[in-house]
């Protein structure tokens, strides 16, 4: 198969161009970038001298001559992509949010000051996260199907809350997503929150109550949630912590009635016995929830997520806790932000849409460092 | 004046050590350390040659000669010291928790595992957080006083949310501390989890649901609720980030039906006109309550706190922000775990018994990087 | 196949592992661990859950069972295991320097502080630096044969050096050898100086001038010096970078008159054209010497290296440059030092004992972050 | 006094104004900024809020009312500033390499690619390295000087190799420097060399054998060297480490036939007994060398420089080791890039031509972390 990558000079282009140059099913490798047109990848990524030998060409050539596309562009740019791509009957796979809101053009319009130019694609579009979606895109089979790759963020705290929603764990309130992001989430270009003197030895959040994954997260626990899926009242608070990779989710979720744990008397006390037993019966649900997922690792008691232990590989890592009081679930989770929450995703959707095994050029074993 | 460190060979004694030696009313300064006993601290930390002669002594010497003592041990080992000093009649400020109970030992023994030693001194000691208890510290006046000083998560969570609960904005409900310490929280003994490669590029979570600070946080905000003061629900998550200094905490506070503002009607928005509106308000309110502290920084609109940004000082900065569905106050506040969440606070303390100016030898202007 | 792993619950062992585990001629990966036997690899580095199921076992039944066997031991515990594998008639790849001086024991003793307990094993033993020796390696065929794994500094030096040395650039005096390496470099074990406050956001040099890596580049240099094979002199400094992988090694190689530029008269000018002009031959040279090498990257005009970017490879990128005074080559070489550094290294001699391709296992794509 | 600081919104002008800001002889303190004129800058550097007050203003005014100006500005462009001071009769100590070559123009444009606006103001500036020039500097005294303050690199390298030079160790030949350097040495503009995920985890060369500090080391060791001043081949190679703030440089310097140990007879040996017996005499002389200098400390036996036990000091640390050949003296030294590497050494100068004390306002203990 050959696979084209529009946009290939970004960081998320890049990374599916590093895991599609190994991917066994895939004989050749097309990658298109406006700035640097003509000029070699390894030109701009020297660490892939020796190993990708792609010149970075024309768009329009790419699409022409791709039986895949992945568009990694800015928002708003790629629907012309996802159309011509369409109309060739070829799948297109967007990084972008541009097709992560099927119709709601209201929100996704509210949240990134844009329209859509062909209303109809996002009719047929489908939202890439195959742990909810998989049955979607498979249907579209080998034909022509634009899937919008989920956001990273998104990824993260949707994969930690579904089995906690659908399994009715969940007794309705706000739920609360804490999140800390590697600096590659912010791109290649230079700025100055991320210029390593600025952002290096230091945590701060960013976009506090404003985060445009917001209503994308919000939807996608709208498909699991069975208490009350009209209303979802959800906070999402992303934080940039000095790391290259990675993406840290914490998450609260008030309990039902039926999972709620007596708490201590006044002040605050260890967990208790029932506490324990809960969290215990809880992880088990999530483990059965997920047995079938190849990317999704319920820890055992006593691990807990850390980014650092799914670095470079396509792995959601999940554990489990009732917070002493007994009345909310504590849910963490780790993925490396441009594996599972961007690249890594993108390429397990075309294992999918091609019915290769979904671990295809995806089992990396993550590096311990 | 005469100022004594008890356990100087830690990270927290050291850093007092470092704050004192420049101190304009410290005549001179005695170090001990059982492990090192007659070497210059300068050996242990390098960093101090021809800048902090002490050489490390016995612990009872160093109390008879000392006319205010610090004792940074650990958990459970300093009450022997403590007495002596108040035996002596002079300040003992105690950097472990043992004095952060006052008599609620049952408490206590439940997350340190150990029982009071003088029961007695602990009906005495005060809580050393000044911007909560500036009066008693002072009414100990020159006078023999033991000092509990804070932890450094309760004063990062404590300082953020101590305007929302003293001024009618919390309405009651869970709240949700969600904070990120550098790796000096850790302390100087080598472990595998402050091993560099272990925990470097990578951000994870610790004791969820179950960290000792929580009761010390639950105590602090009982202090200042209007609301229900008996019963506090809150939790608090620490994670480990990939830093040396610094503790990044977020918090969800529910707002009382007063500031409630009006969600959007189905999928999230950015933020409302009056989101943002009474988010200026509080600011104001929370510029307000602090306005006379020298060490807490409500930042102005547009500026979220970093921990790069507060780097060795013993500043607070806070922000405050309601969420976008109007029924939270996300408040966000950036301390270096080192100075305000240790030894900082301990000097800050020492000024405030002897009359000192609050910030002597505390008037730092943060590093920037 | 089946390949065993004794001590592999160090960074290096799991390193090797790691990689086997994904190796395509290997059937069946065992290994072995005294602190840890009994219990699945994955307990002690989580990110091998559902990726490495081996359980850690005896090394005695390992070494039955394995048809090679890689030891990741410190210096000196390893040969009985080297005698046993020789006498099954499997090869043995050393990780330790016990078998990378032949029978040079002096040196060894000098160094290492030990003597040799099968003296002739050392005879036999092939110093397994495939860029040097690979005629060896591939002779020793399928049989047994015991490899000593080379130093990390010593690999990034040595192949940094070896065309200059051999091409008859190096016109005599000292050769000096300045490299930071990673803190893995250090090891699993928790020290002092690789706690993350200890070491993060500094640079520092350690052993100084008394690195036992030194004698090891010292004898790799003269395998290939045309010169004065008799009198090599050479200086190695090793420096801590606050990174987890990589060794950037700066080289200084006085030029043979052939070689040598015209100087600036008095004070130092930029480069002039000729030493440009050299410099470009030389980099031509450098090219061709590895032009057959699968794991040297000669980098073009433009480009120096960076450990960043062979991360996780196999990979040692070089560079070259006449210094402005046109008396010395500068070399700088960069590799990962946990893969061609030590495991990678390991697994390319495997590869050549078998006759497999060389970078069967060993094709990953540099991680750009 | 008053202060002025043209090109305060740069990391170096920030530098300044952060210790000016606690000078306990600078009543009253400018900064002009071009690019942020009529802001305060607290809103540039959000650290300064609550410490700093000043607003930026026009560079004409500062000057008009400094008692001392900084310059703080690209190469090329301060001469102008330094002309007006020094017509108005007061100090102006220039940051930029402009003033560092006297009325060597020739040098100074073959490597900044510009000649000089005021040719004769070059006659009568000092360089300000004190350690070198104290004397001229004094002499300069209240009146009118211009002060070229030295470059990081320099600063680092002279002070390591001055004894060596002064004292007859050096015996000829060239000398090298290989030195690293955290990232806030490129600036505050946001460049891809420095964006995070470009150089966090990584470290590499730049500039080999062409970096403009070149010839500015050359000069200082002219000044010293007594045995052959007319030729001083000298190499330099600037690294960048991933870290915030400090220059770790490690020098090699041949020694004279006096100072020559005997080598091991043919491979290298660690350390022998006149090696270290002579390593302590040197390291004997270079502490009775700096002996009275506040900034330079020459650690004891068995301690090395590490940039981050500099941190934010004005310290410079040396440590001296004979290579295990004894032929070469290596000379290691750690600053703070950004104090005594520029900031720090200006006030520094300052003290110097008021007659205040020279650790004025520079009396920093370094953080340990």
């Amino acid at each position: 198969m050959i696979a084209g990558v529009i946009g290939a000079a970004g960081y998320a282009g890049a990374e599916i161009v590093r895991i599609l140059s190994r991917h066994p099913k895939v004989d050749s490798l097309l990658a298109s970038s406006t700035s640097y047109e003509g000029k070699p990848v390894s030109e701009i990524y020297p660490n892939f001298i020796d190993c990708v030998d792609t010149i970075l060409e024309n768009s329009e050539a790419l699409i022409a001559n791709s039986g895949i596309v992945f568009g990694a562009l800015p928002h708003g740019v790629g629907e012309v992509f996802a159309a011509k791509c369409f109309e060739r009957g070829i799948p297109y796979i967007d990084m972008s949010a541009d097709f992560r809101f099927d119709d709601d053009e209201e929100t996704y319009k509210a949240w990134y000051g844009k329209t859509y130019q062909f209303p109809e694609l996002h009719k047929k579009s489908v939202y890439g996260l195959p742990e909810l979606n998989r049955g979607k895109i498979q249907a579209a089979g080998n034909k022509s199907v634009i899937i919008g790759n989920p956001g990273c963020y998104p990824t993260a705290a949707s994969l930690a809350a579904f089995p906690a929603l659908a399994l009715g764990l969940y007794g309705g309130g706000t739920i609360i997503i804490d999140a800390a992001s590697g600096i590659t989430g912010g791109g290649r270009e230079p700025m100055r929150a991320y210029h390593f003197p600025e952002c290096s030895d230091s945590m701060s959040p960013y976009k506090v109550g404003a985060h445009r994954h917001t209503p994308e997260i919000s939807r996608n626990f709208s498909f699991m949630e069975k208490v009350n899926p009209k209303a979802r009242p959800l906070i999402f608070t992303p934080h940039l912590a000095p790391m290259n990779r990675g993406i840290l989710s914490t998450i609260y979720i008030p309990l039902s009635d039926e999972w709620k744990c007596e708490a201590a008397a006044a002040q605050p006390r260890p967990p208790s016995a029932e506490i324990q037993e809960k969290t215990a019966r809880i992880r088990k649900l999530y483990a059965d929830f997920y047995q079938r997922e190849k990317f999704v690792r319920v820890l055992p008691e006593g691990i807990l997520p850390a980014t650092g232990r799914v670095r470079l590989s396509n792995f959601c890592d999940i554990a489990v806790q009732i917070d002493q009081n007994g009345a909310n679930l504590i849910v963490i989770s780790a993925i490396d932000n441009m594996v599972k929450g961007a690249a890594g995703q993108a390429v397990q959707n075309m294992n999918i849409i091609f019915g290769f095994e979904e671990d295809c050029g995806l089992d990396t074993v993550p590096a311990m460092f």
